[in-house]
């Protein structure tokens, strides 16, 4: 197997532990750089993954023409010009969710990649999660017939911060849309039309800052079919991810992943495992497969799991959410 | 125990199965006559059952002193006039769904129970289901702390006839209605707004004829809750009935029954049984336990399980969906 | 449908199930007499199921020329003298488990059968259970290949009373005995030998009555198969009764039937409900299916779905269980 | 956390998994040296994992003052000697099991390991795995009250080259050791005695080279619980780990993990993923928690997880389940 010539831009939380997982994934990666404008033990870390490179600048990573590829997890607000700037340099690129919050710009970003040509995967990891992943295939087999119900329910174990929340474009755009690229990944079909109920349950002050903590959207499908997703932003049972297609031939449905399968019978009842409380221990081995699928779509130069289309529909789809719930009608997506 | 006179008036498929299910019910009940203005087989009927009184005419049945309570199976357009006649006469009544199709002649209905001071229970049998009613009281319960999202799937292993759909009142007033009501008995709320989506996925004739077969409807409750109801009228699978409730202190959803809770391992993978494909067969208990709360509501005079008031509420909320796929907005429910 | 005249012999805890599941089956059954020497209530049994005959002497049931078949659910010491007599005036039986403690007085009873040319069905109810006799049909069918290891746990929710211990034949012949019928009905083999281990640990005073309260029972079968069953007498639990075969082409394995399907998941875990803790609970269908499973086997004259052979193999091998424990040796069964 | 200097002896299938966790684990373990006898493209594999050492020779690991650690993955019949070697160097020891397969061999080796004061794992991997395990903090926790019952179903996918069958010392010692290690692990006790029956139902062949290929063993603990273990060479469904305690407060079981959660009902009923079909992909994360906790024992120079003494009851017990099939008769260990 050819083995990749990787840098990585951006070192937070996500981006150690993209850090981590590349730099077990010996025989896909090599990865020779780290860039981190902010990160004041960038050294230490390269020290620990024995990366050669580390730099506060990425302009120093995409002038290096031994790199091949750029896993981008940095600040969002930063996606846009680096992707553009590495396409123009020649790089692959995986860019975590979203590209930009305007779609203006992010068909600016697609043009870029397109010109020159380079790969653009987008990290929806969930499509790459054992459980998504088997209903995904179970319509692509037609063993469900078509489409005829989507369905997904998604919640956080906790909110995040208040400060966080206000700059996080709100639940539509930082937390449904990965369930607004689930629908489509799951359905096989573009969404057409949203209606968004919101309520702010959880804490009121998420309601203060202008944002809403949980939500049910209806859509609507090109191929006919309709669907919904439920978010909350807290669920105290943990981190809970679920989704479901219902066909003309029949339906298939995932469940919550349990820390064991061990059930414990006494006088109370039955009682079962807690469920992942975080989202890298849920989709960890997703992460790691989302790189494997970013290192085929390189080395065969083929179109990526996640396109940067892909990106671009579920921020159109996130925007015509909070247009439904502003004007508490249903919005046609074009 | 008061063993209660009872007289069951229709005598289709499902008020054959009360006649079994009362019969059945010995401590309970005495049921001492049936009423049908079009069975032929009457007589054959009270025969097998040892039923001493059978006639065509329902007003032989008010008229006797005797009989305490009457069941009311017969065709709904029939139900609001034998449930007002029966009140004035001093029956207590328990009607199958729904008490009419016209919220002001409801309204009269509700209207003669209370002057006559009669017990009116309404046949919602999902009430007493197993899975249901466990949900229903962890919520009663606070387990689930504040309901926030209300999800019920609710889905027929077959369409009825082309004839039945055009008669039927349509998806909303026909078969998501025990949803509504589902929706209420699990919120322990009002709907106070529905946004529906409808679409024919399953026979174009249903469309042909005026009606959906597939539908997803939105809910707000007054208590601040978000709610989801999907239905089809074509689960290849079987009778798909389940519900979950998500709230600020934890969630409780039931999965289908399946005939049996064998696995199946081989080589394909596992296997499980099938699930039951008939009301009946799904509900089996559900209904023997709606009357055994009927008699207590009659010899304790309380108020029953299912009121006039729920057979109401559920209507309404059908007929704000009708109003809702019709004008594609989302409508309010005073 | 043909109605067979039956008589009930024995009106304790099961023998008023009976009544009432015959009483029930209204198209199957008319029941025309009980009969039981000790019960002082009888004649209101008679009157609230309207039975025609009671009587504190068998031989009134045997000496009605009118009746068919009579269900035997009189004390285990009187079930073989009932059936020789009831075989002698040409009744058709289904008589409760065991058919007697000793083997030669059982041959002697299959003699009078088999000399009177009448059905004798022994009441092994737990072959018409759901999950067993799903089990038993993957075997019948082929879909596990070859049965290579059985395995069955059956647990009761508490001990019975030690005056019942004393009389009850020991833990082999009154509880296990089931399972032994259950090792041959799933295997569709005989048991060739077995290994029994046993021991006091649920109540001391088991032991000083001279049983054993917890076993666990090698098995080995004709076709080659090896099996396992563990007992106990106290599942604090609930009533666990569950099987599972393994063969070459696959497994199937039941669990425990809940009294609800619901999950609910809270801050300490998920928590499923109960399991029934009373075996009347447990098997309601199971001895419904047995009445009519009886009534196929009269109206046909085919052989019963439990044999008297059947009834004589689980005894051979309770008492090579018996023989094991003592001499702590396997012990052949011929 | 402090970084121990580890090598790794004999780097065949189950060496190079361990190397792999070894290079992830970058924070518990600096892997300085590998060593085997045989591999000719140790170089290669050196290279890959950028490990400085490569020899033929482990006494070059043993010499080096440096290591700390060695983790011994070379055949068993080595195990002994370089477990010997090591602990006179002062090294810490991780070995796969058995440490041998003679008691008297075993003894001498735990001596060494005593006399060097230096820590002895014994690879049960099973024990870290999060179904087990689970199971066993549940009994530790008293949450089961006193074990009374212990189930364990072993099954592999298929059954090793009969090559393999004919050095691997039987059944019993190859592959039941793992559920024998188990059954002590659960229980927290004892084995005392054991009964063991064989049977060759999978191949012919396994029999005619003198070993059996499914097995059910009875087991009796110090603590008075009675136990089963049964197993196959040959699951056609994949590999079949489960195990259950069952005690007087309560049980606790586990099922097998599935590859996804999703089942797929269909108009034939329910599916279910498929189950792992190699012991590597099984138990994946109990091979680095085994690691983890080796860490542990050596950095704070205590009791590891499994102990020596685990190493040599194990032993024991496969020896008398030899001698019990051989004698057909139950046997005591001591």
């Amino acid at each position: 197997m050819k083995k990749v010539k990787i840098a990585i831009i951006g070192t937070g939380r996500i981006g150690k532990m993209h850090i981590e997982n590349i730099a077990n994934l010996r025989e896909y990666f090599e990865l020779v750089a780290i860039a981190d404008s902010h990160n004041s033990e960038l050294e230490k870390l390269a020290e620990k993954y024995q990366i050669p490179v580390f730099t506060k600048n990425y302009q120093d990573i995409l002038n290096n023409k031994d790199i091949e590829a750029v896993l981008i997890a940095s600040s969002t607000d930063t996606h846009a010009k680096i992707i553009i700037d590495a396409a123009k340099s020649g790089k692959d690129i995986l860019c975590e969710k979203p590209i930009d919050t305007k779609i203006e710009r992010i068909k600016e970003v697609l043009a870029a990649v397109k010109e020159n040509d380079v790969i653009l995967q987008i990290g929806f990891n969930r499509r790459f999660d054992h459980n998504f992943h088997k209903i995904h295939e179970y319509v692509a087999a037609g063993s469900l017939g078509d489409p005829q119900i989507i369905k997904i329910s998604s919640r956080d174990p906790e909110p995040p911060s208040l400060d966080y929340v206000k700059v996080s474009g709100g639940l539509f755009s930082d937390m449904m849309i990965h369930d607004f690229d689930m629908a489509r990944y799951l359905s096989h079909s573009e969404v057409t039309e949203v209606f968004a109920n919101g309520a702010v349950l959880v804490d009121p002050n998420i309601g203060n800052v202008g944002d809403i903590d949980t939500a049910i959207v209806t859509l609507k499908f090109a191929n006919g079919a309709l669907g919904v997703i439920d978010n909350s932003r807290q669920a105290v049972y943990g981190y809970d991810q679920r989704a479901g297609v219902f066909g003309s031939k029949g339906q298939a449905f995932s469940q919550n992943d349990h820390l064991s399968s061990v059930e414990l019978d006494d006088a109370a009842g039955g009682h079962l495992d807690k469920i992942p409380t975080f989202f890298i221990e849920r989709y960890t081995q997703a992460y790691v497969d989302e790189l494997k699928s970013f290192h085929t779509a390189i080395t065969e130069h083929t179109e990526p799991a996640v396109t940067g289309f892909d990106g671009l529909q579920a921020v159109k789809i996130a925007q015509a959410c909070l247009k439904s719930l502003k004007t508490h009608q249903p919005v046609v997506i074009k």
